[in-house]
């Protein structure tokens, strides 16, 4: 890393989902006391995303927030309030950043699945990579999700930047703290912002020689009945299995008389099973293939 | 039991909070396919009570439905949602009667608190603490909590009737089914009817000499900040323990910078720790008193 690399500023923001509690407190005890984020080398900033959804403790106000960033320029002109915050967002970062975005952002997220402490990417840039190997020595159930999904261009906030990704830790209801994953969500970004103070110093970083990392295939809903609405449930066996293999003939649904519904598809490894907010997009859960990424050579591209 | 005093109409009602899913999902299957909740000796009515708020996923749309009601006639005029609605269902309840409201009625909640399976009694009415205590035989983790708050009228749906309560399974997530919860809660309610079908057919019910009983005797909010939200946390090692003995010395709270809180007053048994919807109405947790209640001769009293 040459000194014009070095990473300058850094965006922790929390709250870009209102009812997340999560990130939206850890930001705003952020904003009274950034202590535990400041680091010698780099500017952190930290960033209360949504705090209109917040007040009303739901997820968004007119439209997810977190799908209303494009890195290529604003999403059209709408007046939903959260394309005006996203609008508003980006400009005063230029204002933090002196006229540049944040070389890397952590966007902090809850979930309802069982997903561990986890990292959500949008790309494979060789500083995520890097940085997910580093957290995996600290905290050896991190595990990484690469949503890559082509037919969509998410507008995810942390996607203003190459670097940096949404975290997510669950299980957690909607609208509710719960200490201990909001003490683990914040030790894992102090990890993060220790990593780059690392790279920012040029000190050595150990890593194990490949990572999984869990790729985007496809999405699975619920069984529907006439009116939309689930007519099964996530199966017992299958809730919290996040991360694990699925495989064909596992029980996947059950509906509200007891019948199972098995699963007849190719195996993979699926991702956010039950996650609250995805009943409205149609994701009973999402499926992945599971590689080991290669971590050898990563440094040197960064 | 004489032949007057038989049951003859028992509600079943869920989605009383449009986001507790639990409720909601069951309501509306058991209206399409009552074969479960049926019984010879009586007629189950069953109830979706707020479509409105289910379809918005949120607790309720203008005011808490179930702080709506009234046993002494409706409250006041007001014109929220809830409000009418809860008149619209005493109308609709009075018709399916005859005239009358339910014998029974049961509510369907869900709580983030660790509830398990739990009921939430208004009154000391034999008939609810005969049927407390025949579902402690079929289930034995069953616990109630008498919620006799003396300054409030709560509102309740289920103080339609003197007999019958709401049943809190939990903890589980706003906005989700799980599965197991469901089937639990179905399989109490089952529980909840047969028990009606004894009675009715004048059968023996072998039960405990006494039950416990956890007697309302205050709430405890949360340290609050500038802005009246939260500036501490429930307790990790408070969390999860609904229904245990809380003592001098014991951790409630957790600030964000890890500073815990310890309690100092007198030891009580606390219910709904950490019950998102409550945040708003300034209940960290409940703290209640447990008694034990003597079954002897409360079939003679029905």
């Amino acid at each position: 890393m040459n000194q014009k690399n070095k990473v300058r500023n850094v965006l922790v923001s929390g709250g870009t989902h209102g009812n997340e509690y999560t990130g939206a407190f850890l930001a705003r005890h952020w904003l009274k006391d950034p202590s535990d984020i400041q680091r010698p080398s780099f500017n952190t900033h930290t960033l209360f995303a949504n705090p209109d959804a917040f007040a009303v403790c739901r997820r968004y106000v007119d439209r997810d927030l977190n799908r209303s960033f494009n890195p290529s320029g604003p999403l059209g002109d709408g007046q939903a309030l959260e394309l005006k915050r996203a609008r508003e967002i980006e400009k005063e970062l230029r204002v933090k950043c002196h006229g540049e975005l944040p070389d890397v952002i952590f966007d902090l997220h809850t979930t309802t699945a069982q997903m561990g402490l986890s990292l959500v990417l949008t790309n494979r840039e060789p500083f995520n990579i890097l940085l997910y190997a580093y957290l995996r020595t600290l905290f050896p159930d991190v595990r990484a999700y690469l949503w890559e999904e082509p037919s969509l261009r998410p507008g995810f906030l942390n996607s203003l930047s190459a670097q940096g990704f949404a975290i997510e830790v669950g299980p957690v209801a909607n609208g509710v703290l719960h200490a201990g994953q909001v003490f683990k969500t914040s030790a894992l970004v102090g990890g993060c912002l220790d990593f780059i103070e690392k790279l920012n110093s040029e000190e050595e970083i150990a890593v194990d020689e490949t990572v999984p990392l869990f790729c985007f295939k496809g999405h699975a809903d619920y069984p529907r009945d006439a009116d939309g609405l689930p007519a099964a449930m996530i199966h017992p066996s299958f809730q919290g299995s996040d991360f694990r293999l699925l495989q064909r003939g596992d029980p996947v649904f059950i509906d509200f008389s007891g019948k199972e519904i098995l699963w007849t598809e190719e195996p993979a490894w699926p991702v956010f099973i039950n996650e609250a907010a995805y009943y409205e997009k149609g994701i009973a859960f999402t499926l992945t293939d599971c590689i080991e990424v290669p971590c050898c050579g990563l440094r040197e591209r960064l």
